[in-house]
């Protein structure tokens, strides 16, 4: 297992990527902040380029790499918005890119990636290995392989949402009492930790899941990685994964707090929240920590509570059905 | 007729609203730069309080009210965006607010400003006199009439807008070629007119209206206000005054390059691209500046143009219906 970054990692890739990025805004609203009955601060990834948080790690990973390492160019597996990151940033920098992306990946998410000029390769998400069509794909090619969460270099690019938050709230003058992120296979979520806690050590920080996919909850609650059934339908296709990073979760277990989950209807009411009071597109994904301090699992009375929304890749239609209560 | 606010007032706004305001990001899109050939920045007024830009006028002006100029609160007419931006101005000053609003206003217009406790009296858009509804009020109840744009104030506080545009383009180091702002009754395409023409003398500024609508463009040709008819239909329903307001435009018409003017189908696929390539929800009216660089009824190419998109309060049924091609 590789080294998990520390601060001056995640400091480093703030200055690799800042040309490229978005300085995402932390938002807030009277209404939010009212069903919550606390201060409710969004952090507004959707926003940033290709829609998601992605981008970041993705840059800060493909900008580190050289002729050596990197001959045919990058490959990735990825169910969408880490797949945007890798193509945009392969673009930026001039390398061939191969995607590997799930056959029922939003086909917002697949078009995106194929604009930016990547190669897409689909797979069928139940049966087939993505891990090795990718590792198979790199030795043919020669192509470097960038792994959606369990690399150094992605866990610091991602980092750097946290290290937006910390700066943020001190230019709001507040200390949150806790901060709450997406976690699929845990990539934002230990960055975002690493930052948070250098700086606002009294901060608790949650991942968030969604039901049936609560794998980091399971494996922070015993202590070890569990893995889950990943047969079971769930509409946050970003946070599918069925087992924690070794390397993700070996920061997270020392960081964390909790893990915590929501269900479907808590995320298309989020959805529903985010587009009437905050006018952000959210992808069901990337709405859980919102869709938590909402629907009260966890409980911000009183509390200053800081919120990333990770990314707004949605397709129109589905977005549409969720927005007329379907 | 008042005098109009100089650069002074607009800096002396900032101060006074900048505890209460959202600094809204200007983003941009890849995809959307290479649809028009230019750099396009956009700034995203739909992440402002109250969803639109209104609150930046209302605020300026409610915070510089006496006991003696509002014994009764204040009162104002809206198609809903700015009777937003006065209730919730008046809710966080401890004004009684009462809003006139047409009776065909979006429904969640109606319900926000409800929602910060103003009371919402309704009219017949085509039949009744809001102006004079309001002067009765006014009278009536000893609440100071807040007007929607003919006003130096409100003027002023809408200018904030300009002002962010020019530090946020200087931060990139870029200079616009070009503003384009939407326009209905001018107050915030005059107060950014003045911010940015103290700073970037060689950006022109141009108002976009609807088609149908486009009583600025007329004007400005021609050389006086000119009023039209509003009989006719438009989904932009933030932006249907009749007549350019005398003072927005005395202002206007010494520092603007024109009007530009866009069709209901421009407006409805502007909103898509915003859907799907920012992830900024974006009302027909405030859209309108966006889907002027996208139809090409301004040509960017080669240029970086500055666009405001200014509001994003629109019914969900609505938005579900243009994201599926309605």
């Amino acid at each position: 297992m590789p080294t998990p970054p520390d601060i001056h990692d995640l400091y480093a890739a703030a200055e690799r990527i800042k040309p490229q990025i978005v300085t995402t805004p932390l938002l807030e609203s009277p209404h939010i902040n009212e069903i919550c009955g606390g201060r409710i601060l969004i952090k507004a990834e959707p926003l940033q380029r290709t829609g998601s948080f992605k981008f970041r790690g993705a840059y800060n990973t493909l900008s580190q790499l050289t002729k050596e390492t990197a001959t045919g160019g990058v490959v990735a597996y990825s169910s969408g918005n880490h797949a945007q990151g890798v193509a945009a940033a392969a673009k930026i920098l001039g390398l061939p890119a191969v995607i590997i992306m799930p056959d029922d990946a939003p086909a917002m998410k697949i078009a995106n990636t194929k604009s930016f000029g990547a190669e897409v390769i689909t797979y069928d998400r139940y049966n087939d290995d993505r891990e090795e069509i990718g590792a198979r794909i790199s030795d043919e090619r020669g192509a470097a392989l960038i792994r959606p969460y369990d690399d150094p270099r992605i866990i610091a690019g991602q980092g750097t949402v946290g290290l937006e938050i910390v700066r943020q709230t001190g230019d709001l003058g507040v200390r949150p009492d806790a901060v709450l992120a997406p976690c699929g296979g845990g990539g934002l979520i230990s960055g975002t930790a690493i930052a948070v806690r250098h700086s606002l050590p009294n901060t608790d920080i949650f991942a968030v899941e969604p039901e049936k996919y609560d794998d980091t909850r399971q494996s922070l609650n015993s202590g070890t990685r569990k893995t889950i059934d990943v047969s079971k339908p769930s509409i946050c296709d970003a946070l599918l994964a069925p087992t924690p990073g070794e390397l993700t979760f070996s920061i997270n277990k020392g960081l964390l707090a909790g893990g915590l989950v929501v269900s479907d209807n808590d995320v298309r009411e989020a959805m529903r929240q985010a587009f009437a009071r905050v006018k952000l597109v959210v992808e069901p994904g990337g709405v859980v920590a919102l869709a938590a301090v909402l629907s009260n699992k966890y409980d911000c009375r009183g509390k200053t509570v800081c919120v990333v929304c990770s990314g707004g890749n949605v397709d129109a239609e589905h977005y549409a059905e969720i927005l007329n209560g379907i």
